[in-house]
């Protein structure tokens, strides 16, 4: 392992105490953090109020201190110790109550009696606290201080774009989210993975595809962003991924695009069976993220989803147990890998035909070993394979799935037959005209 | 379970003992008391020798009785009995016969001893009788009187034909036969069944499509038919159901079109998935009834059979054990259900495309609902889900079958939506255009 | 058995002494003998040093005697006891060596110790000789009398070809190599059962295809051959059989196209299924004749290739065990009733249209039996399924597919119906227009 799992690391810390919600000052910390490593990052204001699409874009929300005290004046619910002890979006209050009142606004998990509970009401007025099982049934009668120091008014909610331009104006799209407090693997894996891919990408010496890399508040940031760039969008995206869920050790998940068959789909399952062949499959009818607005039938990009330990499907998923102990630089690291390595396959994954009829003799190009080993062999057999179906109408990834190798072991061969001046360029219409389906 | 099946059950006893064939007055009767039913049935009249396609409508057969006598002037095979014991179409004839020559003519079942087989000998000439193989094992030697007073001569055959308009000119084709004598499931069961729903869809506020119903002596009716009605069929069926052995408790059975791939083989798999899961399927191989004139080459109609136990799958088929014990109000009522399904299927299946780009706001619309229980959230997905797939390519049974959610319990759900203004119709040109595949 | 396999048995037995290569005299000798059999084969040479797409004919090579002396004068490895002693295409050579020395140009198989390998070594200068392992052990330390008496110098290869007209000029291609040594399954099986079967063509009244049949040396030849008429061919092929390793009685195999979809693919998996259902499938992945040359993207026929044990697959293959023993009079003769049940099935397998609407009737022109047993119900089923599918868009294999009967059994109930009038031929514009896919 390299230092890029550390590294990813360091910022999943350095971002975890952060106050993140659908709108803030909380969201805003987090985008300035991003442009210190992304310097090139637009941060974007769209005011409350603004139509996008069958939406409106609420109120903004800011927080600076939440407590139930109780008769002693001590802090029973404290929201300096944890910001997920506030229900998100809760209406500031400042009143005295009895538990049986207070306990209409409480909220716990009886199966996980030490988790706190995350829990938000964006788009219906309401106050409330989370706490744990175990603290709530230690809770006394008596007559509780209540009070949550927030604003819920006009503002804005706050997003960031990056646009990497590539030799093509054909796009890939990255979309991760920052609107969740203190979660390591459920948010900040996404966003601080996708920084680094993005790091990594500016380093590149050239790039085929133009990246649209894009950081918002889940579901209204992309309904918001989508409705300012549907069109361009279509045209342009060839492939994209949404990103969550990217900073545990367990196997990584894919959830497919609505018909499952874009080229991201194409390419997502071709990576992970070869870098990571115990992966999850999710069909569409279990997304839950951005991919249900990028993937609806009005937008259809050609988007799926990718995850290790997929939103929903793990035990601290939306609980305070989503800590930075959950999330590791191993985990973050082969994420970032897989990544790393789909994009690879997109910006490689072009058509290739042969330019001479029949087989090319290999030998007089000294593409034929001098020595017969297993492994020159193999490498013989795939370099014939290869060859044999180099017909201009099938890309690479059709090819690897069609002969059995990896598309990473094929790209070699590739390089060295085109060294040759045996293969010429001949891509698909479809990829140079529009991304979708 | 309704009155429904009880109406339907005292339909088929009171023609249960009519003497039907492929032509004669019990045809008539059987279509005069289905007129009593259906006002609007007309009765249709085609001459003997008429050229139907490759065939020629035969000579019309009525029969008055029918009998053996042994040499003590004892009935042995009595026509008044049953009428199942004169092969269908046998030519007059009075002769005394010893019981050698006699047994040319007798036919039985050594592995139903105590049933009488059903017997007919439309296109060449011939008499014969069937009875018991116990009966006919207790035949003694001796000269035996047989007389069979039937005439065979020109007339016609009949068949009944009825056209509920609807708000298209498309249509739904459901055929049924009333050539058989005194047997229950095949075939009383079917006419009375296609009576029932005739009278249910005649009371419906509005039909999206036009009906067309056929009430026809198997085979040479539907040739005789569609020898009539070829193009105009050909431009305006959509769909197609031939009814045949509709009456017992058994499971359901349904066979396929020749590709099996009609809009009425998806409509019928799909009700019967969700309405009698452990339905039986047969190929078009093992056909038997009109789909084989309807599915020829060169009709190309999109129809399927629907039956309960299938012709040719049951013991008591085409036997004397086809009796009204066979059949049950129950056994009635299930197949009217299963057809009052398919159509409502085939009313409702539109195209839909939600109108807006992203995820609707279901929240603002009252959509949402503000309980959350195991019940509402299931609710809520399937809404969610239809929207998903609701991108106007796809019909609502392709939406149901993707998403896992039967078209029944979808139907509200698409009623909703549209109430909401979120739906706009947009139906494939196929249905519009053609029927067939 | 008739009498066909002996006599290509005799064939076998007649060309497996010929000292077969790559080019020279033993080809010319086996073209010879092959002339007596196909008196229209032509015999076609091609000079060395001629471009051919990627490669340049090779120089001949002749040999006129070779072996290994010991000290004593004794030929310890020796030409004229097996032409598999030497490498083929080895450099003349006349030395004395020591056994170290010797070592490294000595060829044998640790795994089958008795077994002399066939080795060769054209496109790169070098001399050897092949070995049994038991006969390598027994060389002992000395001074050893090196010679082989070849030339290698500009000359030609020679190939055969032998075109048999039909009433279409669209074509069959059946193609078989003949660069092998004294072996029997491969390759001698390949040359004799095709020279059967054109023996068999030539004798038909009448023949719906031209028929153009290729004995090459392997690759370099069928690369050669394309060269000079690759327009043409992809013009006219419809389906191509390269025939190898056919005189085993072991299993039949079948190694498919490069996508498996041709005509001949079709025609070989439906032959194979009834006439040899134990038959092994290999896909393109397994290829190593000249379906390598024919399936390629520039090239791009619908051939596949048909053997018994497929080459590479059998312990005896390339090794001096593969002699006469091997094959027999009743492998070869299988091979020869494949083949020609495969020609049978593609003159025969067109496209069929009924010519009525809804079912013909059968009995009013005697093609419906009066007496009904298991067998002509079986009849009359298989002529009514016929006729269900009779739609001018199925071939007589894709009828025979899904009605589930051979088309042996199936093409005399078409010439019934064909006498009765009741079809016409509507063949696929495809066949007609290119045989590619």
């Amino acid at each position: 392992m390299s230092k890029k799992g550390e590294h990813i690391y360091a910022w999943v810390k350095d971002l975890y105490p952060v106050n993140r919600s659908l709108s803030g000052d909380g969201v805003r910390q987090t985008l300035d953090y991003l442009k210190q490593l992304l310097p090139n990052l637009q941060i974007i204001e769209v005011p409350s109020g603004t139509k996008v699409f069958d939406w409106t874009v609420p109120e903004e929300w800011n927080i600076r201190d939440a407590y139930v005290k109780d008769e002693c004046g001590t802090r029973v619910i404290d929201f300096q110790q944890s910001n997920l002890h506030v229900v998100g979006y809760s209406e500031p209050i400042d009143e005295m109550l009895e538990l049986d009142e207070l306990q209409k606004h409480l909220y716990s998990l009886q199966e996980q009696p030490d988790a706190i509970p995350y829990v938000t009401s964006y788009y219906k007025r309401h106050w409330g606290f989370c706490l744990s099982e175990s603290d709530r049934e230690a809770l006394k009668l008596g007559t509780y201080h209540v009070k949550i120091d927030a604003t819920l008014e006009p503002g804005s909610i706050t997003y960031g774009e990056l646009v990497l331009p590539g030799t093509s104006a054909k796009e890939i799209l990255l979309s991760t989210y920052i609107c969740h407090p203190s979660m390591a693997n459920n948010e900040l894996s996404g966003p601080c993975v996708a920084a680094s891919v993005v790091q990594w990408l500016q380093g590149l010496e050239s790039r085929r595809y133009t990246y649209r890399v894009l950081f918002l508040p889940e579901t209204i940031g992309a309904i918001t962003y989508l409705s300012q760039h549907l069109e361009e969008m279509k045209a342009k995206t060839v492939a994209g991924f949404v990103l969550s869920c990217l900073g545990d050790d367990r196997a990584y998940s894919y959830l497919a695009s609505r018909f499952g068959n874009t080229l991201a789909d194409k390419v997502a399952k071709h990576v992970l069976k070869h870098h990571a062949p115990d992966y999850q499959t999710y069909s569409y009818l279990e997304r839950g993220s951005d991919e249900r607005q990028y993937c609806s039938p009005g937008v259809d990009l050609p988007v799926c989803t990718l995850c290790r330990s997929k939103f929903g499907e793990y035990p601290e998923y939306h609980t305070s147990l989503d800590d930075l102990s959950l999330v590791s630089p191993s985990g973050l690291e082969g994420s970032y890998r897989l990544l790393e390595k789909c994009i690879i396959a997109l910006e490689q994954n072009r058509n290739y035909r042969c330019l001479v009829p029949c087989e090319p003799q290999l030998g007089k190009r000294g593409l034929y070993p001098t020595l017969s080993t297993r492994e020159t062999k193999a490498a013989v057999a795939t370099m014939m394979d290869f060859l044999a179906y180099a017909d201009g109408d099938h890309d690479l990834i059709d090819i690897s799935e069609r002969i059995g190798v990896a598309l990473d072991e094929l790209l070699p061969v590739v390089e060295r037959l085109q060294n040759a001046g045996l293969l010429v360029i001949a891509d698909a219409p479809g990829i140079e005209c529009s991304g979708t389906r």
